[in-house]
């Protein structure tokens, strides 16, 4: 038994990720740098997600992109380097991100908490991710967690056993090399419950049997 | 212009390939051995084909198993180890394989033709993958050209642009280790055409554009 299933059981929110997916199995390309946070090609795996987007690809963003209580990230998602914090960094989004709730960094080092705009604040967890889970349910309410990323957080998540839903958005692409999502995660039991195809990507539910 | 797209503006017969993956990319398990030439949880990436197949993944089989005028594998894929041939190992299919058709086997190792039961013949070709491919087609006539893999053999073909289609059997499996299937295959432009999603596996055709 593990927490995320005892959550279910006392109603507690649903802890989702969705995530783009290469079909070689990257999250992102290679090189990852300031400038290209997603790596060389990286972008090719939210092509669904903007240009040549179907409205059943619409429909899919609209779902993943509102109604979360809260969201956790890692550090390299939020941005701003290694080491102590340059604390004139404030995430890539600009002042108004689009959250709209709070945000859980993961880090080791640590920060006063970050409000921005539009109901986003930034908090900084530094003491591992069952307390920043345990934060975020508690700042979330009824309402759902999403692990935001990157592919190390979400392999922490799942390997823990403290994921309860893993959408995948399989963009029809080969990056060759990259950050890949799905090692390190032990052997999941994951069952697709929902799946929308487009030309864009296909766009795989898999709940996650505990 | 590859030589597969003019085929197709020829009239002649479509080069295709059914394979399973698992959700972290490898088309077999690792260890394989010619005790479980699968490898290790390989046998995982096919229960959506055996147990717990629903009728949309039985008519997903059926598809795939008949109708083709010519298949192509790799020396591994049809066994009995590797460098000069034991003329004794004739295939891990008995004396009627379900292939009803001429199979093409790349090696580097002659061997006389081997004749089975059910209209199965297995060619042994040494000169590589594009005289295998003139052979298959030759034989098909105007059916389609399977390549039946292992993952080696389906990134040679795909790498060098021969490849109409990729139809993906996407297992809700994560294996961690083994033989990865879409490496050193380039970068193919792909375009999913038809999804089949059954709780078993998520059955994507992908085009191959030229």
């Amino acid at each position: 038994m593990t927490s995320a299933a005892g959550a279910r059981h006392r109603g507690m929110s649903h802890v989702t990720c969705h995530i783009a997916m290469s079909l070689d199995g990257y999250a992102a390309g290679p090189n990852q740098s300031p400038e290209n946070p997603l790596g060389e090609g990286g972008m090719r795996l939210h092509e669904w997600a903007f240009d040549g987007a179907t409205d059943a690809d619409k429909e899919v963003r609209e779902l993943i992109t509102r109604g979360f209580g809260a969201y956790i990230m890692g550090r390299r998602m939020f941005g701003g380097g290694d080491g102590a914090w340059d604390e004139s960094w404030r995430g890539w989004w600009g002042e108004d991100p689009p959250y709209h709730a709070p945000v859980y960094v993961l880090t080791h080092h640590e920060r006063e908490p970050l409000q921005m705009q539009g109901g986003t604040t930034f908090h900084f967890v530094i003491d591992g991710i069952e307390p920043a889970l345990e934060q975020a349910r508690a700042a979330a309410g009824d309402a759902d967690v999403a692990i935001a990323g990157g592919a190390s957080t979400v392999q922490q998540y799942l390997a823990a056993g403290l994921l309860d839903e893993l959408y995948l958005h399989i963009a029809p692409v080969v990056l060759g090399a990259g950050e890949r999502l799905l090692e390190h995660v032990g052997d999941p039991r994951l069952e697709p419950v929902e799946v929308v195809a487009t030309p864009a990507a296909t766009h795989v539910r898999y709940r996650v049997i505990h």
